[in-house]
């Protein structure tokens, strides 16, 4: 017999890797945070002696979701202004509220909130972008769950830093203080194309290629967006980023609404990811971004839920259907994006973006044991002949029971381990009377 | 002091008409299955005394949602063949799946399980179409719910009726059977403009006026049934029907996925109701309904959640916010179709639809008591700046809490009292190893 930590006996395990497999009446096993077998239930007990185990018997386990693209602490600012036109929204809405509010208690307060609302609904990385990264740094720690931290970088002035070099030089403190946190990783979050010029983009690539880290960027979100670029720049922002050698696999671009055929052929050759944010590009009437073209192209897409502002919910269960939904929907074939496609760009290929899939995205021996059971055993769930297409298109986050992140249970039973839910919202409501 | 029934003391109450009202702490007191009075809540209490108060402090109360369009009883086959091409799916899946299984007990079990779902989400009625509308009836009484029964009408034979004819004399022996029961009313089901033909429905018309009953029907859903009619018809499915006569304010169209704009300023003129499936027609990759047109053209637009075979959710709250979504992605402006616009449309407009404007639809004094709660003090419901918005873009159906039908509680802390869900639950099953 050998030793593990925790024994998962589950009534389906969906490993995500290799597609489409459902594994009936599975176990997984953990041990020093990583999955070390997943085995049909009776053989993983004859195997295997946990301290402990759980038995899920009407659950599917998958691997942690992971959100490509979020600011969390906009979770203060849930529902703050909507149904306004976008430029109404930022201008006199979301800006002047930033001005007022953002400091780095605003963004631990609403980091927190934001992590105990995506752990509870199976997310357990997210990718991040937003001011005073130290304090989003502090709160997914106390959170328990995982992220890649955007070293936020823009020109203008903030409460946060007053140029593009204080952005940076404050980022890369950040990365420093908390290099050695397993839970944590580091990108270079350039805001947009828009917002930082040719030289700060320079710095960036500098810094990217020394340090091997990720590039977080909103890319041609809108047709606002474009156009302004061609009027500044003469170039479309991403032939722009081209040009200054900025595509490359590190490249993360976030919405990709509006993409020529020929710009999809470049990202797929540069080895670039998309994070996919469905809701938000409707919501802010952006548009629906291309994304059968994309994975027609190769082009690794993962989604996000981008923030609690523009959506308004960190939820990836919906972000899920709504991208398969929407992938039907505008390229008129009902087999396009499946849902164990779906499934998989909201898990693997996410990891993948993040240079991860190593250590993340599906539930495989060897990774990190990040794991989520969801139970397909109520009314609205039933009957279920097929276990991939209910999580996508009959289950909600709401159906999120366990969530387990590198191997250490965060919520059991819909049950928020680490985090105190009463404080929480007792927060929410401070922030609430301050904003209002 | 007035007697009353129950006070039940809300947060807010949302009546809906007016639109965008939001009462602070407010009362809604039921007596003899109706809303007698909507108070401050020291108000309510000075002035009625009721055998029963329910106190719900971090709730929205809002009118019951009607959805208007389904086929309860395929509850049974939620997905059981998704990301499949439509003729593919229909050809090779549901139809055969119907043929062999769909009998009176496969409608009763299906509707009874749908029934459950769409209380426990805060459905209070819903549009039926479906085979055996007899069984559907009796389901729909059991649960405690409303509903207005299709009596389905097609040409071709199927285990519930050999022809035209056999289908309407069947469909107004159901409704004569429950001719006084007051959660249940009666509509003319024509199935689809490709599957009546003339002469069937000019039988349709005379019975719709005689009886004064409201028509639904599937509805230029896809392009292939517009080149269909065109081909054997040489007229638009829309425009055969206004040649027949069936255009009115009694005609309910469900999809008009594709509509130009001299047919959306037909359906206006002629008083017409559109119920949207939003989810089924992305899922079935039939398209996005030109919504926002719709609503300027003044057509009255109910949501519909189709069946769970193709959503796979009779979620009315998800229909709600992908209705408001899709509107700003298409139409590019970030504020079309705004929350308070969705939530009457899931509410109000339904209610008009089905004749019952009158009756139901809203939260008003003189109107039935179909009530539902929200719990919004849920961390992923903070803060909370706008109740209404809210309710369309970061509630869902699991913060439903309470349901009143006609003044009953049928739902209360999330617990169903008119069904047993175990035995809900041991039905579905049995389904599934028969149609698997």
């Amino acid at each position: 017999m050998q030793q593990a930590d925790t024994i998962i006996d589950a009534r389906w395990v969906i490993p995500v890797e290799p597609a489409r497999q459902v594994l009936d009446h599975h176990s997984v096993v953990i041990a020093a945070e990583h999955i070390v077998a997943i085995l049909p239930t009776p053989e993983a007990h004859k195997c295997f002696e946990a301290k402990r185990t759980v038995t899920l018997g009407e659950h599917a386990l998958i691997p942690g979701l992971i959100n490509l693209h979020t600011h969390a602490a906009m979770n203060l600012m849930r529902g703050l202004a909507d149904d306004l036109p976008l430029m109404e929204w930022l201008k006199h809405h979301i800006w002047p509220a930033e001005a007022r509010h953002v400091s780095s208690q605003f963004v631990r307060d609403g980091t927190l909130l934001a992590c105990a609302e995506m752990l509870k609904g199976g997310i357990t990385c997210f990718n991040d972008m937003y001011f005073f990264p130290d304090a989003v740094a502090e709160a997914v720690l106390e959170s328990g769950m995982r992220a890649a931290i955007g070293m936020i970088v823009m020109d203008h002035p903030t409460a946060y830093a007053s140029d593009a070099d204080t952005y940076l030089h404050k980022g890369l403190e950040t990365r420093d203080r908390f290099a050695a946190e397993p839970l944590l990783s580091f990108t270079l979050a350039p805001h947009a194309p828009y917002t930082v010029n040719d030289k700060t983009f320079g710095k960036i690539l500098t810094y990217a290629e020394q340090l091997d880290l990720p590039i977080h960027i909103h890319l041609q979100e809108t047709q606002d967006e474009i156009q302004q670029g061609l009027e500044q720049h003469q170039l479309r922002p991403l032939q722009r980023l081209q040009n200054l050698g900025l595509l490359g696999p590190n490249l993360i671009a976030v919405h990709a609404v509006h993409l020529k055929p020929d710009e999809m052929a470049v990202l797929a050759q540069q080895g670039c990811h998309i994070a996919h944010c469905p809701t938000s590009n409707l919501k802010l009437a952006s548009g629906i971004a291309p994304v059968t073209a994309m994975l027609a192209h190769g082009i690794n897409v993962g989604i996000g839920s981008d923030s609690a502002a523009s959506n308004n919910r960190l939820d990836l269960f919906q972000e899920m259907r709504l991208a398969a939904l929407l992938a039907k929907g505008t390229s008129g074939q009902a087999d396009a994006l499946p849902a164990h496609q779906a499934l998989r760009m909201a898990t693997l290929n996410g990891a993948r973006a993040l240079g991860k899939e190593e250590r993340l995205g599906s539930l495989e021996p060897g990774k990190e044991a990040d794991i989520v059971a969801v139970r397909l055993g109520g009314l609205e769930t039933l009957p279920c002949y097929d276990v991939i297409s209910h999580l996508v298109y009959a289950a909600g986050r709401e159906h999120v029971t366990h969530v387990w992140v590198r191997g250490k249970p965060v919520v059991e039973n819909r049950n928020l381990l680490t985090l105190d839910e009463r404080h929480l919202s007792a927060h929410a409501g401070m922030w609430q009377e301050r904003i209002r």
